[in-house]
């Protein structure tokens, strides 16, 4: 059996290995375009920052090891068409293209960020995206030697990127052209966070909402200004571009794979595409959301990592069921943790469900215990039934413990009133008495109804 | 309508508090034969270490805040007697008793150390329990002009003592008389714990298990030598005992009411008495286990304020019910967490399951990150249905997150498979690409099913 695989870094590394134990005797070859393979592209802003020398540190697993474990890895090779009908896909190396026979086809080519239309985007050497090893080796060169920089964007990453360039030393603008940053959150936890990031003392970096770039100007192939619709102008070192990423479904398109509606591939629960020998996974393709129904695009590594476990299953004969996702998510930006599970209100709404929201601020553990910190808490529940939809944390680290426990709930499709007798843990170190998460149940139950 | 409410730290305070709040024109009153009412009890470690200076931190809701809320609160007032039939408890202050009427009647009397069978026990002033504020206060006074101690008892309150005593640079010995310390976590889990305190450079304690103490000497009052039946002997400068608590239900069995196997009072799931007018909350009742079904006694301060919160409503009228616990708990000693949720193994098999159970030991967040940590998560399953029956998890502070995520799930009475694919949070400072939490479940589903 000869099992291909489209893509290396998280799914379909994930894949290649997992397919290999299960079949032993199958041929398994991964074919990616990348110079990298099976690295931790989640890690490329604390590799910047300097939390680690050596960005090899990101790197999961080496073409030696794949190759160890008798699967072969094909860098730097891009796969340039699919031909389901003949079973075989077409490969291009440096200075040649040939055929690859297939029995199944794992699809694992990721997502590439989005270019916004700025005037003089692709002019400049010193414009960056933030996707790969090379792209965060050259980040972190740059900003060594430099003193300003500017961000646009404002999503999980351009907000870690804010902590790495901020953490040394640098002088940071943040343009995003929305009216809130981390726009993935409800406005009104937006505005904490940015509350939150503002409140620094003697804070080196300026967040601008509203801000549409415009134009990118500079000279000797080196930008140097980044300029705004509404006129202003913000001199740089350098660029870089974090507005989002889209995915790399063309292949599949092209192939006649079915495609769904927010571009990324088609897939059932087994992560089968509309061909039955091909599967994809990971960031290139859709899911179904848990809470909703619906298939949604929530490209994140953890989830990768399970796509391509699941994929690999069902590719070599052993069905297994992918639920789907809840867009569980968790950043870092300046000691204030951002976490979220499940439905924003805002996403509810557009889902369909009527919902009430609770948000509760306070410690993170008892108040008298020494670094104490704060957490603000948004729980969302649908008002006819109870059903917990989604919640968003933002404060001290234990904003993440909060989620998670939240997530399992949301798997279970727990009610507020299931939940708000839920056995959580207490310690003084740990938590208050009553947990937020608890508080925030007690006061949705009041809103769905008088019983509690 | 007269509320009377015996007990006053966590459950009762919480009770009075809320039954003021539904029926604001009620009389309501607390009794308590102790010198502080609405306390952090969990917090005396902390108080004791020094984290902060002044005990009334500790203090949740004074006498004078409970008056002006309406609520009467009489200290140093015993309760001797409940008379259902006439409706009316025997009250003794300093030098009177008296009858009092009660329409509602909440018992939250608590409990109070076990004192083992130990010659010589009751003969010196240096020997002490923790329990109550003024306990705090002596030990942490005794410990500051002190520099050596004996704990006897290894549970939760003995191992936050043994930090608090080290960290102010006491000799310490711990003597358990079990085989292991910590006897709450399976005893796997117990060694590890032991290795990982164990294992800190340079420690000023010892940890002595399967030691009975027989004895305890001294001269002019005051204990200097506590002795083993297999005959160590272990100077000291003062004792404290920490070898579990019993509940305060004597109050109830005499007044005829229904006690459980454990010695703990008997409430339904609305935290009523086998009297119908009389309920009972907190550290002195017993609580349905989510996973056993069984009736279980599990005494804990979160749990007490969710139970005098459900005994308020109902004897208010309010009908709610209290699905009961999971016996989660967390506790931490010199930087280890141990936290648990659930049934442990040997809970599993008294409780007629057949377990099954994976121990993984991995990095709490991705290994390149600064401060990484390691925790050792065991989960423990149903073999014929998969269904998850607890956990437990000792190592850095991330081991709480996972068991609070496992406590979600036990409340919706999750199977390992519908966890597997749990939606959890990823980014490097908080989690490894997989979750601990979710190897466990890959290794479980192993176990379980050759579907997976």
């Amino acid at each position: 059996m000869n099992i291909v695989i489209i893509g290396g870094v998280a799914a379909g590394a994930k894949a290649a290995a997992k397919i290999k134990r299960l079949l032993p005797d199958s041929n398994v070859s991964i074919y990616t375009d990348d110079t990298h393979v099976s690295y931790s592209s989640c890690g490329l802003p604390y590799y910047i920052e300097g939390n680690f020398e050596d960005y090899k540190a990101l790197l999961v697993r080496s073409v030696e090891e794949f190759k160890a474990s008798g699967i072969d890895v094909f860098l730097e090779t891009k796969i340039d068409k699919i031909l389901p009908k003949q079973r075989q896909v077409l490969a291009c190396g440096k200075d040649k293209a040939w055929l690859i026979d297939y029995d199944r086809l794992i699809i694992a080519t990721g997502a590439r960020p989005f270019i916004p239309n700025i005037k003089g985007v692709n002019d400049f050497d010193n414009i960056y995206t933030l996707r790969k090893i090379e792209d965060g080796i050259n980040i972190r060169n740059k900003m060594l030697n430099s003193k300003k920089v500017v961000i646009i964007g404002s999503g999980f990453i351009g907000l870690e990127l804010l902590e790495a360039f901020v953490k040394n030393g640098l002088e940071v603008v943040v343009l995003e052209k929305g009216n809130h940053i981390i726009s993935s959150f409800d406005a009104d936890m937006s505005l904490l966070i940015r509350e939150r990031l503002e409140s620094i003392p003697d804070r080196n970096f300026l967040i601008q909402t509203g801000e549409i770039v415009s134009e990118v100007t500079g000279t000797n192939g080196l930008a140097d200004t980044v300029k705004t619709l509404s006129g202003k102008e913000f001199k740089t070192d350098f660029v870089v571009i974090c507005a989002g990423i889209i995915p790399n479904s063309e292949l599949a398109k092209n192939a006649g794979l079915e495609i769904g509606e927010s571009g990324a591939i088609k897939v059932n629960k087994l992560m089968q595409t509309s061909e039955p020998n091909i599967y994809a996974c990971g960031d290139c393709c859709e899911e179904p959301h848990i809470i909703s129904g619906h298939s949604v695009w929530v490209p994140l590594g953890s989830t990768a990592n399970k796509e391509g476990r699941c994929a690999a299953l069902n590719a070599a004969g052993v069905y297994t069921i992918f639920e789907g996702v809840l867009g569980s998510a968790v950043s870092r930006c300046l000691n204030t943790t951002m976490s979220m599970t499940g439905l924003t209100e805002k996403e509810a709404i557009e889902f369909g469900f009527t919902p009430v929201s609770a948000t509760v601020s306070k410690y993170d553990k008892v108040a008298y215990m020494p670094d104490v910190g704060e957490i603000t808490l948004k729980v969302v529940a649908d008002k006819a039934t109870g059903l917990l939809l989604g919640g968003q944390a933002i404060g001290s680290l234990g904003a993440d413990k909060r989620i998670n426990t939240l997530a399992s709930a949301l798997l279970g499709h727990l009610t507020v009133h299931q939940f708000k007798n839920n056995d959580l843990t207490y310690s003084p170190p740990y938590s208050p008495t009553i947990d937020p998460l608890l508080d925030a149940m007690n006061i949705l139950c009041g809103k769905i109804t008088r019983r509690c």
